[in-house]
This record gives C-alpha cells, sequence and structure tokens, in this order.
C-alpha cells in the first residue's frame, strides 16, 4: 500500500509539502496540487486515520445513521448534532437509511469498517435481532429516540410516557372523552409509552368513563393521511371527538385530509401533534403540541456517545430521558357533543 | 498494516469466515463475532475499497455535502438523492457544513482522502476561490443548486431566472407595482438570477411603471424575520404591497413577523414564496409559491455525477436547468391600494 513517501516522489515534491497540502496547511500552485492530486489517486493512497484527524484540525469522525432526513424531526436532530459536533472541532458523517432494516445493516457495516471513532443511531421502526446483535458489536455506540430491544448501548430518549400524558390530560380537561391515538405499532417503544401515558393522562381527568380508539403504523404523512381518511369515513355522530397525531408527518397527512374534507379544526375536531419541528405555528389552525427537545436530544446524545465506552457498561447510564412540553396554539376546544359510551366502542 | 488473515488468525477463525462475515453474508454465534470484532480493532484492520463495495453488494459510495440539512430543502434535496442512490444500490456518505466555508474546506478534504467514488456538492453561499479550487481537484463532482464560480465540475440548478419570472409576472398581473424582492445577495447565482427574472417579469407586464425595493442576505429564517421587521416599520401608505420570499425559510421567517404584527396575507400584503418543500399549503393562508422541481434535482445529480469525469470536460454539459412551477394558493390577491411612484423609491 503506498505510503506519503510514494505520493511525494511520485509527485516530485517533499513528503512535508503533500503532509502540509493534506491537512490544508499549506496552498499550492494548481499544478503541484494537481501533480499531487494525481500522484494519490495513481498510487490509491490513503491517509492514516491519524494523518485524517490532521485535516481537521484536532479532530475525530463520528457517524450518524437517522431513518429519513427529509422527515423535519430528524433533519432537526442532524442538525443539532452536526452544530454541536461543529463546536467541538469533529467532523460527522452521515447516513440516511430510509428506515430499511437492509440499508441499516450496511451502513452498520460501512461505520464499523470505516474510521468513525463511534456510532449515533437512530432507527424509526421496532428492530431486529440481527440490528442489536450489529449494534452491540461496535466499540462505540449510543442509540437515540426509538430503542433497539436487545442492544447494551447508552439510550437517549425524550420522555415519551410523559408526552402522552400531557396530551390526554390536556384534551380531558377540554371536557373529550373519545379520543383517537395515531401513532407507532406496540412493538416501537415510542408508540408504547405514548398511548400508554395518553391512556393514564385521560383516565386521571375522566375516570373510567372514556374511549381511545388506535391507529397504529409508521410515522409517516401517508400513514396520517390514511388515519384522516378512517376517520372522516366514520359517522360524525359517533366518532372521536379529538385525535392525537403522535409525529409531524402524521400530524401533516391527517390535516391534508380534513381540510379537503372540509372537517374544520378545532370546531368539529380537536387535533394535538408530537415533535413540534416542523412550522406548526404557521399551520392553519396553528398545532397544539408536545413539543420534544430535539436539540437537546442532538446535544445529548453526541456528549454521551464521547463519554461511553461499551467494554465498561458499568461506567455509563442505561437510559436517559429528555423532558417534554406541552405548547398550546389554536387546535384545541371543547368537544362538539358529549360523550355517550358508544357498545361498539373498541375501550 | 494487518490484512484478512492477520485478523482471522488472531481470532482463531478462518479467512473466508472473516469475509463472508464482513460483506454480511455469514450469520456467526455471538461469541465468534466479538473475537472478530477484536481482532479487527486491535489490528486496527481496514478493508480496501474492493471489499467495502462488496458489504454493500454491487455498490460504490458516494458523498454528499450540503450546507444546512435541518433546512426543509436541502433536507429533500438529500431525501431524493438517497432514495436514488438506494434504488441504485449505492451508499451515500452525507456531510453536513453548517455553510460554514472553513467546514466545506475541510469535508472536501475527507472526501477526497476517503473512498468515495464521487462528490455531489451544495453551497449556499457566494463560494471563494480556495472552495473552487479544491473542487477542481476532485476526480469526480458535480456542483447543485448553488454555483461556484471557478468551477469546472458540471452543474445542475433549477431554472431560477425563470422561478423569478412566474413570480414577478404573477404579481404584476394581479395588479402589484410596488413589490419587495427578499432573497440571495447578487454574489450568489440563485440570488442574481431570481431578481433579474422577478424583475422582467414584473416589466413585460407593467412596462416601466413599477418599483422593486431589494433586500438581500442568506436564505434563512432569521434573515425572512429581519425583512419582515422592516417592512412593517414602513408607512403602511407607501409600503410595497406584495413581498417575492425566495426560499422557504425566508417565508417562514417573513409569515411570522407578519402574523405577530396582525398584517392580513393576502388582504394588506400579498406573498410569493421559493422552494414550496416545507408543508406551506398547511399554512394560515396557503402559500402561493415557485416549486422547485427537488426530487429531480437529487436524482439528477447522482446520475450526471456517475455519467462524469472531470478530467474528461468535453464529455459533459456545463449546466442543467430543470424546470420550475408556480403553484397557485391563497395568499396573493389584488393590491390593498393603486401605485403612486414614491420620488424616495430605489427604483
Amino acid at each position: 500500500m503506498a505510503n506519503l513517501q510514494d505520493v511525494a516522489t511520485a509527485a516530485g515534491v517533499s513528503k512535508a509539502t503533500v503532509s502540509r497540502y493534506l491537512n490544508g496547511s499549506l496552498e499550492l500552485p494548481e499544478r503541484t496540487a494537481s501533480l499531487i492530486d494525481a500522484a494519490i489517486r495513481t498510487l490509491n493512497y490513503t491517509p492514516n486515520p491519524h494523518a485524517r484527524r490532521l485535516s481537521l484540525g484536532r479532530s475525530d469522525t463520528i457517524a450518524l445513521i437517522v431513518p429519513d432526513i427529509s422527515s423535519p424531526f430528524f433533519a432537526a436532530l442532524v442538525g443539532a448534532v452536526e452544530a454541536e459536533a461543529s463546536d467541538m472541532g469533529l467532523a460527522l458523517a452521515l447516513y440516511a437509511t430510509l428506515n430499511s432494516p437492509e440499508r441499516e445493516l450496511s451502513y452498520l457495516d460501512l461505520v464499523r469498517t470505516g474510521h468513525a471513532d463511534g456510532l449515533i443511531f437512530v432507527t424509526n421502526h421496532a428492530g431486529t435481532d440481527r440490528l442489536a446483535q450489529k449494534i452491540n458489536h461496535l466499540p462505540r455506540c449510543v442509540v437515540v429516540d426509538e430503542d433497539v430491544v436487545g442492544t447494551t448501548a447508552p439510550k437517549i430518549f425524550c420522555d415519551n410516557r410523559r408526552g402522552g400524558w400531557l396530551a390526554g390530560r390536556h384534551l380531558a380537561q377540554q371536557g373529550h372523552r373519545h379520543v383517537l391515538f395515531v401513532g407507532g405499532v406496540d412493538e416501537m417503544v415510542s408508540g408504547a409509552r405514548r398511548f400508554e401515558g395518553f391512556s393514564a393522562g385521560i383516565a386521571e381527568v375522566s375516570g373510567p368513563d372514556h374511549a381511545i380508539d388506535r391507529i397504529s403504523g409508521l410515522y409517516t404523512v401517508s400513514a396520517g393521511r390514511a388515519a384522516g381518511q378512517a376517520f372522516v369515513a366514520q359517522d360524525p355522530a359517533s366518532r372521536p371527538t379529538a385525535i392525537f397525531a403522535t409525529s409531524d408527518e402524521l400530524l401533516i397527512g391527517l390535516y391534508e385530509v380534513l381540510a379537503e374534507a372540509g372537517i374544520p379544526i378545532p370546531q368539529e375536531v380537536s387535533v394535538v401533534g408530537f415533535d413540534d419541528v416542523g412550522p406548526l405555528h404557521l399551520f392553519a389552525p396553528a398545532v397544539t403540541a408536545v413539543r420534544q427537545p430535539v436539540r437537546d436530544l442532538g446535544q445529548h446524545a453526541l456528549k454521551l456517545l464521547l463519554a461511553t465506552d461499551n467494554a465498561d457498561p458499568a461506567n455509563h447510564p442505561s437510559e436517559v430521558l429528555l423532558d417534554v412540553t406541552l405548547i398550546e396554539r389554536n387546535s384545541v376546544a371543547p368537544p362538539v357533543r358529549p360523550f355517550h359510551r358508544n357498545p361498539n366502542s373498541e375501550e
């Protein structure tokens, strides 16, 4: 394998010149730079990790795997990790899996065999044994936002249970007793906890006299549209009076369908969102939502990663929960009609 | 430097086992996998690029550098490239620069010295000679969305001039003669072309009897807020009757300030946006905007990159323009008052 001296010889310059050119501390004439670049390509020269670090000053490279960068929540999470990495002088290599298990495994291989000093891993499905096994083989990793059951890495989530509880209590306090929960499947920790908290929040205010319908699926715009269409198809006299859409993307799909169907929010149905990363404050009407601390999530993830050594699991907390808040805007009002228990209700 | 045999010997398994484990074609017992992983770490073993390709099936790795992944436009662009890469069986390594020239240079070094087979480069500022020089040294690169003056790489932009023209003509047809352009500085190709098209579109309808104010800056929410505040501070009797906010983020900042000031859109002021990637259809009121073909931009970028060899510049077109469309919604109406040329107008 070619070394720095080979490149220098081929380019007809000194080793120090190549080194300083590569670490960005030397500006060269166009022609000299081209000669060095050509030598690097011809010899297939790869600087060792130490040299690569030098090229970014004092820094290392961290990897971040996320499901879908075009989702507002993950885009904001990536932005927060990038800002924190930049402050710390670290480089950040990002990989988007499109939430495909196969692509997750491929990127985990890329990260493991690459030069990254650690991985922040984010998925948006329930995980598999194979995924957990690959993550457990990484020397340094944290799992963020959604759990991968079976992993021993430290984890950071927002307090999903409390988020659900805040939404449920708020709707119940406004008088809602028949509500629709739209969100992740029970196998996803976020979905299970949000639903559990939501149920508890409603029950705390209303006692047993309430009913919760549930539509489970992915946190996508199309799943939000499907839930909205199912709601619109129901008899207006007996359908839920409020909907808890547990991601920004679910909410966008739901809002689209309600607008198309001419069902006014909150006059005909109240809506509470979750994430509050997209510009929900500008929507018609502005959305009441549980806000995830996405910036904190990104910052904490990076700090926890740098403090982590998976070989010493006793040395780190197994799960960090970040607090959430309810942002009240204009999408919730008292119910359009009183609650009469429907004998066919799922509750 | 350690090779595959060294790893196999240290882990006490065959070379074929290590190879199949690394390329994902073999599931191993936890203990065996751990032994191999430990050997890889201890020996600091790095598979050669060919082996890495195998680990992703038939694929190579492409790099994509973008300014800010938390902006809706760039998030959508990344999502489109990722989807296209996934369809082609390619891995995609992403780097977000936070639009910092220093970070751009660092990531360009990382990409050049890494294993990526090509780079899609996106910036959101006017570029520098040093940036152009580094890009020109890459064997395979395309420049997307915003020009970097001085680069010889093939380029793909949306048709910014036509986008501006569509917005200008639409506002002029509605009767607007005094309008505010909020957008990129003239040194940014996108800003210069959008402004040029906007001016031409208005002049085509109204002739010389019009005035265009201009506020230049970055395409950020805070720049949109600043422009909104400057607008709000003007005398309502003589300020522009319409605003062209030339990015989703500028529009979000502008909408926030107009809502806070209680200035109704479009009754008091008409607004046209640009990008139309965020959920502008759900805003209050829904935003009339020039839509960038962001998915096409991502797909074309990757295809052009794969067809590109910078060593043979005659072999590729120097600039591809993708068409844009005007999406009419509810944020434009005829002007609140007729136009009287203000002797102090900038025009």
